[in-house]
């Protein structure tokens, strides 16, 4: 079951199992080394960080284990900014901002960090690089390739898959449907793409020939085994890895998933623009009704930061964007080792339950 | 893998594989009988039938097979006739009326037609139902039970799966998000009953000691392993079989799915009334901005129906009722024997390369 896989091979890891690239803080040193130390890839979700935090939390990480680990990077998507949009969303978040006390929102335009934060991960000797929201330029990923990197790639339908595969990523991450966090969707509307795990792994197989990594639901040694069967090399878990004691996720984030059922993450693009699966709060239900009239992403999440921040501070979970996959009923509180090494067991189990 | 299975021990099958029973004259006799001298369990979808056109579709399929079979039968709804509602849906699709050489639509009510269908389908010595939309009166199962049936519920999420076992369901189906046709979902707002097969079954597995039937996606032994080793029991597919040669599936309806990609089943209730999964086309582009305002099942499934036997007639799939789960590019266009045993020599080939 373990052995003779190209994703492994490829990753050099002991096991074909993704953390997933995280971003907001979940993606600590000690969660990513800790994935790494037990033979599963690690990763850093650098998406949000400024160059200084990076470099930290990259050395802090290699501190911590001699193992291979990722950085996820976040693809920068063009957007329109409309004046109008920015001030009704200021609007509808004014009552919001009130009850916590905060002053104003404000959006100030940013350029993207991808290639001054590529040019810094090529200094620290980072080899694995996986990316979501597109595929990155050309130039990237001559650049990348040209330094022996794995490449490792997002797809949410056949078609980006294919995409994928023909700009060069090594490796491609299915993500189904049932994913927490936000979609990886660039090359359909984002409805057109929910497709689940168990359907989309199977379609993409046929159409790809480098390996498949599925993600989506998948919280232990059951949903790994299906990911396998469906022609999956690997799985990515994110939710699972959240509640880990090493996440660097909010308690009051992991005391949600601890404690939701499957039916309380939904699909929202409220808190960023950009549609995400996270645990239904006030702050959905507040918003949902104006959803489409919010302005994109990254604006929204700009808007939005600030509210999230003095929500976590002044323990208002209503208000805090709770991200989460379809099955946090399999969701637990332990280490990242014990995860790991219990889904291992369960593996050999079920294997000789055949 | 095929043995010691207490769903195929309960249903007295070879092979955990059941047949949905699809409504709207996909599931022939010679189609149910076919799956069932398979080893599999052929299903009479009985949803639409009138007490005749069951009786002899009932007696044609025991002539084709001495194995068991199921009928499924729809759990009727409390619902409310709106009048304004029924005449804005008449005005909406007058257009496509007109195109079609339609006079008028009409509703009218009718009575449930379940209670006539058990007496005379125990009178047909029938042992095996299976149920959608809901679960049936206590006084229904207390008279199946009595006469030792075998029962089988429907369940889009973890709630609904407690209250079929609860009520005395044998077993249970696990409706994933993926599936293709009406959703099953009872107990709580449909959006928020979308758990993507993967996701769904690890979790209602958990919470049951009924076996567990996976649905939604599963199109081939890839599917049917990926379920087994979620806790499922067995599968059940529409969709693979809908494509069949026996299946009794509109021509159109079986080259849409052979054609379309993961993509293109969105979920829509503009046929019916409420939610299902079907191919995208010109009928659902049209009525789909006024969703919200539509008659509530099974009002406007009266309403469309002379809609979408004209355009099968004229050779207008546009309008037509297109049925598909999201892995319409596993499908094929063979027999439900093909089907069947290349299902099994695959899943041995699977689990020789464990």
């Amino acid at each position: 079951m373990w052995s003779n896989n190209e994703l492994t091979n490829i990753l050099d890891i002991q096991y074909p199992i993704v953390q997933a690239g995280m971003a907001g803080g979940v993606t600590t040193p000690q969660l990513a080394a800790e994935v790494s130390n037990n033979g599963a890839l690690g990763t850093i979700g650098a998406g949000y960080m400024e160059a200084a935090d990076l470099k930290n939390t990259i050395r802090e990480t290699k501190k911590m284990t001699d193992h291979p680990f990722a950085v996820n990077l976040f693809v920068p998507e063009k957007y329109e900014i409309d004046e109008s949009s920015i001030t009704e969303s200021k609007r509808l978040l004014d009552p919001i901002c009130k009850e916590l006390g905060i002053e104003s929102l404000d959006y100030s335009h940013e350029s993207s960090k991808l290639e001054q934060h590529i040019d810094l991960l090529l200094q620290e000797g980072i080899s694995i690089y996986s990316f979501t929201f597109g595929i990155p330029s050309p130039n990237i990923i001559a650049r990348l390739k040209n330094k022996n990197c794995i490449l490792i790639g997002t797809a949410t339908t056949v078609e980006e898959a294919i995409m994928n595969e023909h700009a060069g990523m090594d490796i491609v991450v299915a993500q189904g449907s049932e994913a927490g966090g936000h979609r990886g969707t660039f090359s359909k509307p984002f409805s057109q793409a929910m497709i689940g795990t168990l359907s989309l792994v199977p379609q993409i197989v046929d159409y790809v020939k480098i390996p498949v990594v599925a993600a989506g639901g998948i919280m232990d040694a059951r949903g790994i085994m299906a990911a396998r069967m469906l022609g999956a090399h690997g799985v990515q878990m994110g939710t699972a890895f959240l509640t880990c004691e090493e996440s660097g996720a909010k308690p009051q984030h992991k005391k949600a998933i601890l404690s939701s059922s499957e039916t309380d993450p939904i699909l929202t693009s409220v808190f960023s623009g950009k549609p995400a699966r996270g645990i239904r709060n006030t702050f959905i239900s507040k918003l949902t009704p104006y959803e489409d009239t919010l302005p994109p992403y990254p604006i929204q999440n700009a808007l939005t930061k600030p509210i999230r921040k003095a929500a976590y501070v002044q323990d208002k979970p209503e208000y805090m964007s709770l991200w989460s996959g379809q099955s946090p009923r399999l969701s637990k509180h332990i280490t990242a080792r014990e995860l790991i090494n219990g889904i291992i067991t369960d593996t050999d189990k079920l294997l000789k339950d055949l």
